[in-house]
């Protein structure tokens, strides 16, 4: 039997047992008694991945199947499945699936691997799997299953040592920004930045959390509140520039993000508009917490500077739903991400410690 | 005769000799030789007023004729004429308008001034103008046309203050980065920020402007971008949250934005997105330049704290181009402007001077 077939998941709470097609469902309004669960983010079914299809929600809940390397690097590069944990996870499912198949495992994986850039966790999970390949395909597929597991343990412990620092520094039901997603749904369930409000929320210590858009692809707007929605939690979105406003005029007392890359010397890469939260949070004076496992930590890369910053499509921001909204041949520099320098970062918090760093 | 109603203006070039309905036109791709020349955003026609639909732009350029104070608000509302120098323009003419109507031109006039809450030239348009009442209608007519035609004259005179400035700093072809839209399009014509790196431009002076889209009505993205393809500028887009990105990436020499309002202290309050620019400018060390008339500095008002900040409709995030883009319900803090503080503007130029800060 492949390891990994009977693995129980959410999957079953959202009615798409028999995910492939299309299970369209309406998300609750906030204060809706049918705040939905989390969310199995990506799953193994034995021979095949199944992923919820980020770029539907918060319309529609889409599972979709992938039982191929081609299918899993076309969802990674249209994020689909996105968020640096989650990466993690897709590149260590992605070499089983390759090994399963007829092809070249170490030619798929390597696709797997480069399919984006920034985020080391791809890799990590990649070679992770890889380096079971002599063993045979029963043992790459038992290790790409135990990445996945272990990704919801070590959320749930990053989260409650992230709260457990939270509170011992605010003392009082805690009101945090966000930026993106750094949520269930960019792990495989339960959340890194989102994981820690999270715990916050479950031990009654959340008041509120401000979300910022997102722009491009507005993964605050469409996932985060989604998400925040479904945990019952009363939450405000604002434009992605406003975020530093929202510091200074004081409505919050953290900004707690994500990270796809941590540098040796602490700087942080994290999706683009996350260095400006941090610039302001550090005028004023509230901690920037950084929320990510150790996976995310790159130790051969020694700063931000080296970390390579992955360009998109410029039609991201040209184009909006397939509407042009700038003028024609207007050219765009499409950042997907940027770098944090580490002295901006208040604390860093993985599944094993809290690094406190100079910052305020 | 009405005093105005022959000012020779830019309309013509556009076709738009007879505005009122709809005047399509798309605007020439950057390096087309069809570029277009500056636009006059508003104008006096005699017993009417004649605005670009800024609503419509890029895509179509739509000339409206505004017959009374009700259309007039109705158009400073929902932005199809904005920007702090056209909309000192606007309260001078909303003024005449009034005092040509058959209705009560003080009652009117107020309703006008209040039709936005955070630029000061609004009330200052209407002020100036609502002063000469005592002399009749002719006069109110005459004080808003020179109103008018001071905004054209003045800008210049800013926009090469401006230039000298930063040519004198600077020394080298210039890369600019600039938020929202303090372009002709925010003005009659010419512009304040954009104008000055329009007069940079005419003096081979300028080599690239790097334009934020500006969330969440995409000024930017849609009125900045077609201004300098019309001028024919190199220029690339980007979102509001990679500003920062761009300059701590060495990109760009200066950052140039406007301004809705400056208080007695030197804080700046320009649309939402400036604060961060400003934060990333200071950390990099280049200089931020806000260029806006005199009419802009508020000297009754204490500091940043102490001006009103417009909050828009929450739909404007959490919808685009009427598609719902956020779950049902969410909630949406938007913001229409921040405020820079003092110490992080290094130089406010106006048609009158320049005033340098502490910072860089």
């Amino acid at each position: 039997m492949i390891p990994g077939s009977d693995i129980p998941g959410p999957l079953t709470i959202l009615g798409a047992d028999d995910p492939g097609p299309v299970h369209p469902r309406t998300p609750p309004a906030r204060g809706d008694p049918g705040h939905h669960g989390p969310v199995r983010t990506i799953d193994w079914r034995g021979d095949h991945v199944v992923i919820v299809d980020q770029t539907r929600l918060p319309h529609d809940l889409v599972h979709r199947a992938l039982h191929t390397v081609d299918d899993l690097v076309h969802a990674i590069k249209t994020l689909a499945v996105r968020g640096a944990p989650a990466l993690g996870v897709a590149g260590a499912l992605g070499v089983a699936l390759a090994a399963l198949s007829t092809g070249d495992t170490r030619e798929q994986a390597a696709r797997v691997r480069a399919a984006r850039p920034t985020a080391v966790n791809l890799a990590w999970g990649v070679d992770r799997v890889l380096a079971k390949l002599a063993d045979g395909t029963e043992a790459v597929v038992a290790e790409a299953v135990t990445v996945l597991e272990d990704d919801i343990r070590l959320n749930r412990a990053l989260a409650h040592r992230g709260a457990d620092w939270l509170q011992a520094r605010i003392g009082k039901p805690i009101t945090a920004h966000t930026h993106c997603n750094a949520g269930a749904l960019a792990c495989v369930e339960w959340g890194t930045a989102l994981g820690v409000l999270r715990a916050l929320n479950e031990r009654g210590a959340l008041a509120h959390v401000y979300a910022d858009e997102t722009r491009p692809l507005l993964q605050g707007a469409r996932i985060t509140a989604w998400e925040l929605a479904g945990m019952g939690v009363p939450h405000t979105l604002v434009v992605d520039s406003a975020g530093p406003s929202v510091i200074a005029n004081g409505l919050v007392d953290v900004v707690v993000v994500g990270a796809d890359r941590i540098a040796a010397n602490g700087d942080v890469v994290n999706k683009v508009g996350t260095y400006p939260l941090a610039l302001a949070a550090a005028r004023h004076g509230i901690p920037f917490l950084v929320a990510a496992p150790e996976s995310t930590v790159d130790l051969s890369t020694p700063s931000g500077d080296a970390i390579p910053i992955e360009l998109r499509a410029a039609d991201e921001i040209t184009s909006f739903n397939g509407t042009r909204t700038a003028p024609p041949g207007t050219a765009a520099l499409n950042y997907a991400f940027d770098v944090t320098p580490a002295d901006l970062v208040t604390a860093v918090v993985t599944e094993a410690r809290v690094v406190e760093r100079g910052a305020p």
